[in-house]
């Protein structure tokens, strides 16, 4: 349980962090006084304690977790952002590390130690309880998008020859360990492991003490297989609305519990990475207090992808130089183009990907896609042409200039927005990830076909233009 | 409980739907024929079911619900994507309509209720239950992102006078109605309704059947506010790691559980809708089955806006025609600056917007952000003014037309990156919607800024670049 404050949470965002606050913390830590730290965690609501928490300097973050007991380093460790986690964890001392670690429950473990680098990881494994390092190691040999990998290995089990009153004993005696378990439903197996029944805690409830509970479990539960995908979860949690669900290996044995809150925290981080994605951030997530040189490299790594890209695109330009310098107005019109193709594209690309999450489309429905996005491109390409063939003929008076402006920006409409919709199932069907590389390719496809189709059209009506 | 199948949810995604099996529901539904219908849910896996459900027409699905019992209705309403869901509801009677919402949890009604059009809320409203319509008026009047908003009414509470016996048979006399409640905790209230205590089902599990639920429950326990905020409720749960907390309004009383699972509901769904939003998808979630005037006119409304920003923007560049006709091949180079820029300054954003949400960046630390901005833009706008530098000068070996554009691009990264990073702060202090407008504000004033430095410096330069 935690160590801070209770207070209001509800005011938390309206509350004025006191500057001194933090100030006091950095003190306590320079001057490696334990108690004076914990009393400033005690006493910090949790989001001032983030926001101060977060900004510390790596040093001041890893010295503050060696003087921390390893129950409030758990604390800590939770409301940190993963990456600033996961650093702190590794720059610590293992057998430091192993303590705080193995205050976390198992998939928070799991998800830790997987995300350390190999040597750091090792070390911290050897540093932990045997019987948790064995643990850990099997979930991490999970692929990170399976069953086996979301699931808790918290859960209550007994042997199908075990009375009620033998249940309620155990549950008594354990009552501490158990204190974190989610015991709504408990589990039967039988004696190689087997998932034999659930067990809802209500039915243990209102049961005779002396009978058996093989006689009141539900047998032959709903169960998902270890090595489940996401989309197979989905699936089972649509339906069966339970809050978890066993997760068993190929023989039937009782690995752990799948909880579908788990299911939903690993959608939000889907949807969050796919907007990180899509906006150019790759390599994880990155926070302002990484070191300039990650930041800047990690950015650089997809912009100097891209800037080929758009280099590539804009060599259509320079092959037809000639039409541009004899009309030099449409040069105004060549980023209009760029942007608004791409932006139509973009919008495509979003609703593949929303399809494709809710499991409304599938990667082979390319036809279909493609269908409906070329009428939706055909109304909205001549919206906008007109829109714009309108502009250019107020300002130059040439109705074959506004015309050359329109079409183009009509015809590479319904172009971005039949790729920007196929895109992302194309990805799919290579088993590439659609968020990371929809974006660049549709927008380098879209750039290209924009300008060559302006100035093409330009070069066949130029005696017109000039 | 469901009405769907139970096998293997982990190779949905491998099986193959067969061609036929969405026509003989189509068939059925156009033949009204209730039990083949049943028949054909009954007998169809989940993700075969929304693929096929989803792609229904729109009068066909309608038919299919009035067909379907209500208990197979509200599974289905379950499973399809939510605006779909919405639409159905709308255009069946109402009275199917309220025994169908009848079968869903009480925030789930409340959900949909919500995303009805006023009249046929309306309607349904008066057609539902009158306890569960007066439950469903109370939970509509929160604001959205509010604890009153998420919170389920569906939870146990004991008056503070009941002894465990009470308790128990309480339970075993309502087993079917709770069969679906988490009763992993359950409240204790005065005679007031207000919130005494917590208590934990295992307390009640080892308790002595005489004694009395004031006893064994925890006193005085972690309660929110019914207004809390989503912020509010994540720093609460980031406190206090419970699966689950109660919901009490000014006065203390009693009025639902928030459970954690429903926030990281709600935070996927903000991950969600704002990746949508940067991608130009506004106006609520799109599905390719909508209608197409919808959907265009949708896309259109936040194409139209941009346009107008791009022509803006662009006429930066009809100001300086003379010195673009001058130097043409810098109209190769415009377009390249304008979206490389625009990349670099959606990365700012993307890292703004996480920053946020993380709680480790606040709306006032826009000094901060400037400062760690500015840095990375110097270095990364030095990398690629150089790479384009380079560009330029093998195509034109003048080495003053490199420079222009290399330093061009190089002032405008470090513009890009600070407008970038400060924008959604700015946004979130004047309470308006980052997420929608940062993107648009940005590529604007980037592609304004970028297009005036390269012809600025270029008619410095003009007799050096001709």
């Amino acid at each position: 349980m935690s160590q801070f404050p209770t207070q209001s949470p509800g005011s938390a965002e309206t509350l004025a962090e006191s500057p001194d606050r933090s100030s006091i913390l950095i003190e306590a830590i320079e001057r490696s006084n334990a108690t004076a730290c914990e009393t400033w965690l005690a006493s910090t609501d949790t989001s001032d304690a983030v926001h101060a928490l977060a900004r510390l300097s790596d040093d001041d973050r890893v010295a503050l977790f060696s003087l921390l007991t390893p129950e409030t380093g758990a604390d800590v460790l939770a409301i940190l952002p993963d990456s600033q986690a996961i650093e702190a964890l590794e720059s610590l001392q293992p057998p430091v590390a192993a303590r705080i670690i193995e205050g976390l429950s198992s998939d928070e473990r799991a998800d830790v130690i997987k995300a350390m680098s190999e040597e750091e990881a090792e070390a911290v494994l050897t540093e932990l309880d045997d019987a948790i390092a064995a643990d850990v190691r099997r979930l991490i040999g999970y692929h990170e998008d399976s069953a086996g990998s979301l699931m808790l290995t918290e859960y209550l089990a007994f042997p199908e020859t075990a009375t009620i009153r033998e249940v309620l004993a155990d549950i008594e005696l354990n009552a501490e360990r158990y204190a974190d378990y989610n015991i709504q439903y408990t589990y039967v197996i039988d004696s190689h492991g087997r998932l034999r029944g659930v067990l809802p805690l209500r039915n243990i409830l209102l049961a005779p003490r002396s009978g058996s509970v093989i006689d009141i479990m539900i047998p032959d539960p709903i169960r998902v297989a270890d090595n489940t995908t996401l989309d197979g979860l989905r699936a089972a949690f649509r339906e069966h609305n339970y809050m978890g669900l066993p997760v068993v290996n190929a023989a039937g044995r009782l690995l752990g519990v799948v909880e579908q809150s788990d299911l939903t925290r690993a959608d939000a981080d889907e949807a969050d990475s796919l907007y990180r994605q899509s906006q150019g951030i790759v390599g994880g997530e990155e926070l302002r207090s990484m070191p300039l040189h990650l930041r800047s490299r990690r950015r650089l790594a997809w912009l100097s992808a891209n800037i080929v890209l758009n280099i590539i695109a804009a060599s259509m330009i320079a092959m037809q130089q000639d039409t541009l310098e004899a009309v030099i107005a449409l040069a105004v019109f060549l980023p209009i183009i760029s942007d608004m193709s791409g932006c139509s594209g973009n919008q495509a690309v979003a609703v593949t990907m929303r399809e494709l999450t809710l499991g409304v489309t599938r990667p082979r429905d390319i036809f279909r896609v493609l269908i409906k996005e070329s009428t939706l491109g055909l109304i909205n390409g001549i919206v906008l042409g007109m829109l714009i063939g309108v502009v250019a003929y107020m300002w130059k008076h040439n109705v074959y200039l506004s015309a050359v402006v329109g079409v183009s920006l009509a015809m590479n409409t319904i172009i971005a927005v039949c790729i920007g919709g196929v895109v992302p199932l194309i990805l799919k069907r290579m088993k590439a990830d659609p968020a990371l590389a929809s974006g660049p390719i549709l927008t380098t496809i879209t750039d290209m076909c924009g300008f060559f189709i302006v100035l093409t059209l330009a070069s066949l009506l130029l005696t017109r233009l000039t």
